[in-house]
């Protein structure tokens, strides 16, 4: 299972405030998209990981605000599987900007903000569950 | 069942865009907000009505926006059933400003938008389905 | 200027609600991502549009929901310019299903909704504009 | 300046995801809202400060979700300062369930959710500035 991923993030005008920046709330859908195409990368869909009754729940949310991005920003976000047990994952998170379509002057590769992330295993009625063999089985971390 | 209700928000910062205004997709929210207050009154909530297996979706909706609201404007929904019938339901509303608190001058009951919605009643597979027959039986409009 | 456009949206987990599928509002980011990258294949950046100090409101939405999307969807969405004025643009979209990714039955390219808005020029202080003569000139509808 | 205070949040429809509960992203604009009455309560608006140049852009948030919040559960949300200089505000809060109204099972008072944030006081152009001193006069923490 691969444990690094990109994605390119296009910042949505409704994810902007008015300071003209992203919202900090909008970054958080943004670690959750980088997870989900890391899991598609594997050969899985979260879709289908949750129709089959595994469910990935949020325990804890760090995230450092570094520089801000801006509407129309370009960005890049690499997510990485740090910790996995039998029923927690790890995983931590650079945002870097690649293109800023504004006219102003930016910095390519300018890291924006870095996060990590503890999903919790769970079941339909919300007990802790083991993760699945094949996503916890590598002992990653 | 009482069939006009009014509600009070508050404007979130994250609900304001670049334009220092509520974005258009902020108010989509409110108007439910509305429908979920006005059915409460009726002595119901929409979360026991879920649970009960029967799901309101919303086929239809049309929104006027006259005047933007601001950040942390205090603003006034007005939700009124329009329409009723064995499987649809029609919302009007009407969103007015109350109070006005970065210091601007404002008009206090100025009309910001109007709107209109049908919901569908549909069981939990997405199927057609009658309204709870308490809910649709006075055939309003 | 093109006058039409397809985008792909992956519907996000977040943009979901507790019957499984997209939240109504979550389609009106959806449109206006339409837009914004009609804009673009025009060779301008709304970003740049905004500095320049035109601005683009919405005063009207109409939205039509016919078949619900699902969480990972990926869906095509088509934007396209109806009517150009001297201050109002108008757009029409659909948006159809491309791929489903959670195993269950659907059939590729059916329209899930439709929409149509207005949007006003206006300057920053919110005051009606003229659109600029390159957007505005060519007279479509 | 008071140093505590509580607010009530509504559960909104679209603030919950397809596992019925709210999305671990909805709790961060709660925590600005917990922020901004605060702030209301020493006598101004973020809005009024906002318009006067004064600028409070988040730099880091770590929150820890320890049991869901679900569909129209009704909060209480308690922001705490708990350290202030020249140039930073931190705060803490904790999120409990008041009151749930689908029929299910609860604990009224139970600890849902814990988050502690750091504010950077920033001018219109992004650059760092010193706080207003009736704000940060009192030296707290």
């Amino acid at each position: 299972m691969p444990t690094l991923g990109t994605i390119a993030v296009r910042v949505r005008y409704c994810e902007c405030d008015p300071m003209g920046v992203a919202h900090h709330a909008a970054y958080v859908p943004w670690f959750e998209m980088g997870r989900t195409e890391l899991l598609r990368a594997s050969g899985l869909s979260y879709a289908a990981l949750e129709r089959a009754g595994v469910l990935l729940a949020i325990v804890r949310l760090d995230a450092r605000y570094k520089r801000p991005a801006r509407y129309d920003d370009l960005l890049e976000l690499t997510t990485r599987v740090v910790g996995l047990s039998r029923v927690k994952i790890e995983h931590e998170y650079e945002l870097r900007l690649l293109e800023r379509t504004d006219g102003t002057a930016h910095a390519p590769g300018e890291l924006l903000a870095t996060a990590s992330t503890t999903l919790a295993c769970i079941d339909r009625d919300g007990r802790p569950a083991a993760l699945p063999a094949w996503l916890a089985g590598d002992g990653v971390g």
